[in-house]
């Protein structure tokens, strides 16, 4: 059970990350506090290049937004301790308690990101008429990660106050970067699941009714996310036409191409374009176009043929106007695989909490991508097991659309579940 | 012979405008003082919407843009007796002198506007050197419009100080937004030439040598600029991808398909997709689509060829996508045949003048597109003469290049040739 | 259990169809010694037009290539009283016996049509050793329909020697046209089976394993297939270009663009453009173009939408090059969803025979298409019970391949449980 | 003057020309018939490989095609003392006569070859009603090239009876396979025009009208005649779609990316993708696509550029679709600038004719391609001069047309011409 002053400051550390939101590797503010929270109930830190490995950043702004960005931080309420560890954006943490008795290695993950969204300023839009919108422009929690990053706070409490009662070592990792699914890959790669036994990965929402429990969501798509730019020649599109090399005709071509690339007989894919822009002029043959591309795979095999035909496609257009063309990889997610042990705890623990109606073991609907599942591949390589489990909320309004708000039960439900775990996998191993 | 002082006041001018330029239907400063100049020589002014039909001016800026404008025109120099006549935007002038005598109707006509282009500040760059360079960001005379006004200004000083020595009506038009081919047909509408019997445009530079004149520029090519948009439905691209309505991919093989325009076998064509701008995020259906068209022709004919080419495969493209298109009009020019008995009087001019080395009757190099063209169709038809002539200048990189200027002296030997034209023309008229 | 005797008749009457192929709605030959036997064993018949519904027949060739066809079958081997039912190329056959007792209507249906392939005459291809390779150049039974039609037949000797211990009504369904899904409509909109309790079709091979069997085969996509012609104008590619009207292009810009229709949340999709011919010379602009285009989706529904689709995307891409166009559906089916109830029956029925190593319940592997699936629609609308089952066989090579060859051993194994469930529909009503 | 006896002749020769009909590199019966008249006529004859290089023949037809066609023409009325030269399909010939006095070496050019078209059958088609309509289906002079080869025939027969006014050498080059502009290129390659002063090459009609002459045609682009082939690899486009490698989609991109290839500032170009045949079945991921292409330009360089592109684009859509690729250059022609010295002779005797109502002497109209540009090229590099002349017949309706026909006064009034020029080049040399 959540005990009431717990639950009120759940409410509180969310209302304070929503204001402030802060998107991906620019989690200054967010972090530092976290941050300054985990030292003060007893966690060891490890954080930012300690946790991230910096050539695995993948989308990471430059170093002139990062740097405009840390001084908004300090100047809207960072913790001045902790900032130094996240100046350069990599705002990743990892917060261990080591019990010190026998027992497993227990991680959960939260993520911190917020997103390029306006956020409503409706009347009766609840973060408005509660006085905690966001004060950014174009900035806001609009996916939930402000209750992760609480329920993740939480979560160190209930450990923190309960310690005697757990065994073996937990570690909660804050994660930078999610959308996009950019972050992850750096952490694992700084290997900070290597020694995990049991990783939890979760999120509220996504289409699961408050008081609903998914243990295990299989639904996660693989993806790639990549940036691609042609680079040609220009010159006058009535005096020399002819001179031109058409940056803009390669990218048309490459996107409608793209958009054609096969179907898959073992499983869904997906292709999307979503931005295109190109030219300098009306009347100068385009010499540049810059594409913002994303393929999905129900598995990462599938995922891979779609990339590799994304490839050979971008290749080919570049060839065809002798342009030539980059192509960045900005963001990546694995497909997902719970482990039905892991998830069969999860299962037991919703079932027992009183504030759950429901909870159903597993779940293939497809729902987006999500780069945990680096952390949750690497764990289960590795010979332990894995989840990604899904807490009920009543939405306001979808996932990523301005009126996004969550019910702010699910945070103290989601804890209780959460603590619930850490404590059956203790028990769970030492009656082993 | 331009006498001294003139020589000095038209290179004065000429850098007055170039360090305030002003772009398209903007160019409030530069008419302001235009028209001041104008009254005090003691010709009849009309201005504004008394000679520009507004449902006529092609991709002219929005009112907040123009007022924006408006502002800084009057701190930075505007005549602040005449602004009130170009405070929406409809900056065009035609100043006349009645001689009250009988003879011919002459129109000249001289274009200010300047180019989206940011300036040189190379210390090789003349105007930079000579610290006349432009005081905006991104806003410069790159084309020699700043000198086409001072040459009108000089040819309204001669004809002033010789009135009697001329004969019928003089009409000076100083037009807006040439670039873009966007003014002229405005003018056009309103009437200002219907009384004309010979109309001379002119243009320094555009690849004839220091020296050199062009008596009949035949080159250009009728044009049509279009701003195509398309309106989609964004969705979800990993969810949801089947309910958006793709924009994009209508764009992309509009794109394709406009580029696969037939050529004609009448004469030359051209098309050009310069820019093209979709998207609102890599994860998101695009519904957003914005491409900068332009068409030419050898002929207005093929010119309307292509043009209806394009509004087919816009249409169908949008049919395919189940999307909304516009496709709005932003320029225009004509084909262009100048009328060889007044090429020959300006051919004649030049050749009588010492500081000129050689003159060609007429050339049909392709030098892009010229909505004086509008002009000159106007005055034919009703049975007037009209060329396009060109006056060489040694140029120190070519026109719309961030290091273009043109050699001062060419000013005023234009405006020789220009004035001798008008001399002519009363006496080919009187002894008629 | 099938006898000795009947299982001589199966792989001859197997063999005698094998050498004689014949197309969709050209099975004039087959279809006169299926309806010959029929009689014989007395069921009733109905046949031709009596049964097919001709304006719900889809790619039906023309008269000529049926009324040739029609010479070689009387040629070859057609039974003579019975052409004249088929001689328009409506080979269909509804073969019923009544048993004049109460009970349900049992119908099985199989298909007769062979395929447009060349058959091996390698000489390790079985049926060339055994000399029942066909007898004619580019037709071949390469699918496994001449053992469907020997089965039915054989299952029409079973119910006729053995009457007495059935009961209710047995409709034997022999289909034409099940290549390119065109035939079951036309028969299903001729009522064929508007009074069915029960509908089993079947189909030997398709990836099972001789010995095993599949009791609902549900993997079946929903397609549309569909030829698409573009009508233009020609002119010479030199001299008047801009006079075409280029099919060719609209063909192009349609193929790809049909190629990228967006992918499905909701089940999976397919798009082919199979085949694409068009102009008639080099330096002619082609005025012509016809294409072979196929969808296909997990449900009838996302094939609609995907059909849909292509009609937009034809439509917009005619308008783009303002040549007509045609789309003629040329075959159809529906995606399939058997019925448990029934399908546990054919289950039991296998897992009973000696013959059968292993039978599966439900099997939703992506298996292609069938029209089997109009029947099944059909009957479950009316409160009756479908299945689609698999007979599994030694595969010589797949299906559709020159090589292609089954063990016929198949044969007897599928009648048997065929026939068993027969048997038990009567039972199970009659026990109700 | 011609005399009545050739007049007569030259119809003849025409007609039996006309009703057997032979395409390029097939004008075995034409060739052994021209051939044996020059050889009565005392001629010189090269023939086959020795005026033809195997390697530059372009577009030529298998062996197999060849062979059959060599039977048609041996029961055709083919001279069979000289087939074996032609056997091969090196149709062609050249004929010398050296006066064995001092003077140029002037060479004309005839052209033998028939078109692919069905001719009319009509009966206000002036060939049907008087009995010489084409006897073959499918095959029609329908260019005039019958009209060519007698008035060759009539010029070596004038030649012949006037040797001995004539000086120098004469050579009579009868071309195969102008139609796809194959054979003049191998023709040059085997050095038959390398020591000439004089080339003279000639059509009937093309636009001008009956008794006008054009002595020098410059209006023809240079062209190249490209068959392109993609080869993919099939699959199942319901069961295994991501396997296939698809060889229609590589061919559409490729057509409309070449249809897109930019205009060129310096002259006009065409492109032209005149067929495409794809696909081997509905259901199959198509492996096979192939495309018959032209280019043309204003000037060689100009074709060469719009060449270069489609090999780019060709390349680049094979890199896409990772399939392979080949093209194979099936025609050339090079563009054409008369020599004004030799082109002013020509005139001259147009001029001189009483036949010729008017004559002209240049014409730049685009009129398609050749490939006697090759000779002219060849000539003109060599320091000698070459012109093209038209002369102007009436037309029952356009080249290339089923209905197609010359008026046969045009034979005598070219051929005069011709052999005035032959008169006039001798003493034109002999004088010098």
């Amino acid at each position: 059970m959540v005990h009431h002053d717990l639950s009120e400051k759940l409410i509180k550390w969310r209302r304070d990350f929503h204001q402030y939101p802060e998107t991906g590797f620019l989690e200054i503010r967010t972090a530092s506090i976290v941050a300054s929270i985990l030292d003060q109930l007893g966690f060891e830190l490890e954080m930012g290049k300690d946790v991230m490995s910096p050539e695995h950043c993948m989308g990471k702004p430059n170093d002139m937004v990062t740097r405009q960005h840390l001084e908004w931080a300090l100047e809207n309420g960072a913790n001045k301790d902790y900032t130094a560890y996240f100046s350069e954006g990599y705002t990743g943490i990892v917060a261990t308690l080591d019990t010190n008795k026998n027992g497993p290695t227990i991680a959960y993950r939260f993520d911190m990101d917020a997103l390029d969204i306006h956020e409503s300023d409706s009347t009766d839009h609840f973060p408005f008429k509660e006085g905690f919108r966001s004060t950014l422009e174009n900035k806001m929690h609009a996916c939930g990660h402000d209750a992760h990053t609480s329920i993740g706070l939480g979560l160190a409490s209930l450990i923190a106050e309960n310690k005697d009662n757990l065994c073996g070592k937990i570690k909660l990792i804050f994660q930078p970067a999610e959308e996009g699914t950019r972050g992850a890959k750096s952490m694992v790669e700084a290997n900070v699941v290597s020694d995990v036994d049991y990783f939890i990965a979760s999120h509220v929402g996504i289409g699961v009714s408050q008081g609903h429990v998914v243990a295990a969501n299989n639904g996660y798509l693989a993806t790639s996310k990549m940036d691609i730019s042609f680079k040609g020649f220009a010159s006058h599109a009535g005096g020399d036409p002819e001179k031109g090399k058409n940056a803009l005709l390669a990218a048309a071509t490459a996107t409608l191409n793209m958009s054609a690339i096969s179907r898959h007989s073992q499983g869904s894919t997906r292709i999307n374009i979503g931005e295109l822009h190109a030219g300098r002029g009306r009347n100068i043959i385009p010499d540049n176009a810059a594409l913002k591309v994303e393929t999905r795979g129900a598995t990462s095999e599938i995922n891979d043929y779609v990339k590799k035909q994304v490839e050979s496609i971008v290749d080919g257009a570049a060839t065809m106007y002798n342009v030539d063309y980059t192509i960045d990889l900005v963001g990546e997610g694995k497909s997902c695989t719970s482990s039905r042990e892991l998830a069969s705890i999860i299962h037991e623990c919703a079932q027992d909490s009183d504030a759950i109606i429901n909870s159903v073991l597993e779940s293939n609907e497809s729902t987006g991508s999500e780069d945990a599942t680096f952390f949750m591949e690497k764990v289960q390589k590795n010979g332990g097991l894995a989840t990604y489990c899904i807490f009920g909320t009543d939405l306001a309004a979808g996932h990523h659309n301005e009126q996004f708000d969550i019910n702010e039960e699910t945070l103290s439900q989601a804890l209780e579940i959460l603590y619930d775990s850490c404590i059956r996998l203790c028990n769970v191993n030492t009656s082993k």
